[in-house]
């Protein structure tokens, strides 16, 4: 399970106004705080403008990458922005996100190839966000032809089904959970990934719902999340997952994290 | 989702005094709480010795329906005792359990058939407790074979894939959550249920890996489970995964649980 730590957003209000203050030390803390909690990808979205958005977005990269070792997830509608985060990013970076959009598919999946990074494909067209799983995959595929058309691995594209609010539409927790388990089987060796908290917009006791729902993913494929690290029951419940999906040796994080006290609040 | 509490256990050494002391409030109360936080069958096992089990069990049937309108869940190795707790039952119960041994499989899907019950069928057989899924699937077709020549119905059949311990064989998790999807794939129509303990023997922080193991079942297809309905974090976990599955009409059921105060211990 590939954690991406979603909390350097510049839509919380604390975030921008360190974006605009250039506090390097709060990123920082924020970028380390996320690594200790378990984040294998730190997040950054400047959130911006798009006069400023590029030089913010390069900024965040450069103090993340000050403070720790991770690699980070570059968040943008912006490929220019994208594209400023990538240069400023050392090593292997991820792109948030491609989509199947005709306007936005080959331009992120030229900047992947070419930086030789992983990218989020969100399964959306110019037709908009889709409902059935069926089309779901249909567009993940698309999304993958046309990445490997271009030479990237598969090991590098992660496929975001969409979450969409079960309180909106109540069988749409159930088409994502199949979307993720077609994708899965349809498309091996890619990664299904997706950021948790649509599925319980307008929900009371969202918490509960973001982890439970997490839990059903894994267990039906999704081997990756956005997702806040400092969220300690949500990442207890990836720890659990971990360990009863057979991809803990011995239980060892499982029992290391009891033993660390970070499970006793949620047992 | 098909909960069956499982709190009137003769192995609880509280249950076991009431038992023997014919303590009857105390058994309507287990039996009365029990329903208020969910359960739809209340299962009875009196584990005592084979003179008297018969007997025992007979009296907790007409307890337990003295305290509650729900339909009890007779539990016992012993068909003899099975027997005398369905003869004293009204309405629609269900036996825990049949199996694939030969000794057993005839013996209590007749007496199913006989009684018009439902019927737990645990999937192993006279070689023993089955580890990969398609072992799982294929004695479950077995089960399902024999019920229905005795005129059994699909939707009375209950399968247990039987949960094995991830402490000890770390891909058992695994293993269960794929027979859950085979069953539900090839035999449509009947239920799937389980115990959910034994998944977390000999781990600390089990009552974390019960209650995601739970979602991860709900996720693969499993509509029932064998649980104490007055876990409050379990409880809250199946709520969660109602909504989730698109089994809550409009939500109500979630946020009713919510206004009841029921899920802020655990969101």
């Amino acid at each position: 399970m590939i954690i991406v730590g979603e909390r350097i957003n510049g839509t919380r209000s604390r975030v921008r106004d360190a974006i605009m203050a250039r506090d390097a030390d709060f990123v920082e803390e924020e970028a380390q705080q996320q690594a200790e909690a378990g984040a294998d990808y730190i997040d950054v979205n400047a959130g911006t403008g798009p006069e400023r958005e590029a030089d913010d977005l390069a900024w965040l990269v450069q103090t993340v990458q000050a403070a720790v070792t991770l690699p980070v997830c570059i968040d943008s509608p912006s490929v220019a922005a994208l594209r400023a985060g990538l240069e400023a990013a050392d090593g292997k970076a991820m792109l948030n996100s491609a989509s199947a959009e005709e306007a936005r598919m080959k331009a992120v999946l030229d900047l992947a190839g070419l930086h030789a990074a992983r990218v989020i494909g969100l399964t959306m067209d110019d037709s908009g966000l889709p409902t059935r799983a069926e089309q779901r995959v249909a567009i993940a595929q698309k999304l993958v032809a046309k990445a490997e058309e271009i030479g990237i691995d598969r090991d590098d594209i992660f496929l975001d089904p969409l979450a969409r609010a079960v309180a909106v539409e109540n069988e749409q927790g159930a088409a994502f959970l199949d979307a993720v388990a077609g994708i899965r089987q349809s498309l091996p060796g890619v990664h299904v990934i997706c950021g948790l908290s649509n599925i319980s917009f307008q929900m009371p006791a969202r918490r509960l719902l973001n982890r439970i729902f997490l839990a059903m993913a894994m267990a039906r494929g999704m081997d990756a999340a956005i997702v806040d690290p400092l969220d300690g029951g949500l990442m207890a419940a990836v720890c659990a997952g971990r360990a009863l999906l057979g991809q803990d040796d011995m239980c060892m994080g499982y029992i290391e994290a009891h033993r660390g006290g970070r499970l006793a609040e949620w047992s």
